[in-house]
């Protein structure tokens, strides 16, 4: 089978999780967005993970990734703060996972909260709400 | 004092809320941004409020914008999805801030990670981290 680098290289877009199964929309819509972004199937697994009350863990989702033939994953923090979650939970299970992957390239990015963009869009958005 | 519709108009950024004082500062940067794009202290005011863990909370924040001369206040969620805190918390606060100014309008948009525009920039930055 042909691989590419893209193909190889997974995004698990990794969020907080609650009670509501309506809550986890707008994360499904991200998610759908960003493999039309990569290009459909050829592009490379997107996946969700939740912290707590929603399937799977990050640790599931990364191993489904790596049983599907990436070897490098992206983990994308989808949250606005950094708060305990990000600064204390999240290493801690970035690093189970590379423990359990050994071999594969594991890099957490940064919350998408903190991005200039993404905060101009929500600021644009706002703006049109008055 | 002269005064404009958009003087008379605030908007309340209503977030979670963390332990970690570190968590507030994309809120602040939002806000930031927010402000200069409504033309800075003539274009009406711009507050954070916080479900819990920090302050102020969504009536003081509202009662200090009407203090100050607003006729019209919108809440806008930063949150990403619709869960517990915005179908049963908001709505129920919000009651509470309407029922203590009623000559003021208040309004409550839908959270900030519903947008497709917002959805799109975070995205964007998702493929910008592999």
């Amino acid at each position: 089978m042909a691989t590419t680098d893209a193909a190889n290289s997974g995004i698990v877009l990794f969020a907080h999780g609650a009670r509501d199964a309506r809550w986890a929309e707008p994360f499904e819509r991200l998610a759908d967005t960003l493999r039309s972004l990569r290009g459909g199937p050829r592009g490379g697994p997107v996946s969700l993970a939740f912290l707590e009350l929603m399937s799977p863990d990050l640790p599931t989702a990364v191993a489904a990734q790596v049983a599907s033939g990436c070897r490098a994953v992206t983990v994308v923090p989808v949250f606005f703060g950094q708060g305990g979650h990000i600064r204390q939970d999240l290493p801690v299970i970035v690093d189970q996972c590379r423990a359990a992957h050994p071999d594969i390239e594991i890099r957490c990015a940064t919350p998408v909260g903190e991005d200039e963009a993404v905060i101009a869009a929500i600021a644009q958005y706002c703006l049109r709400q008055v």
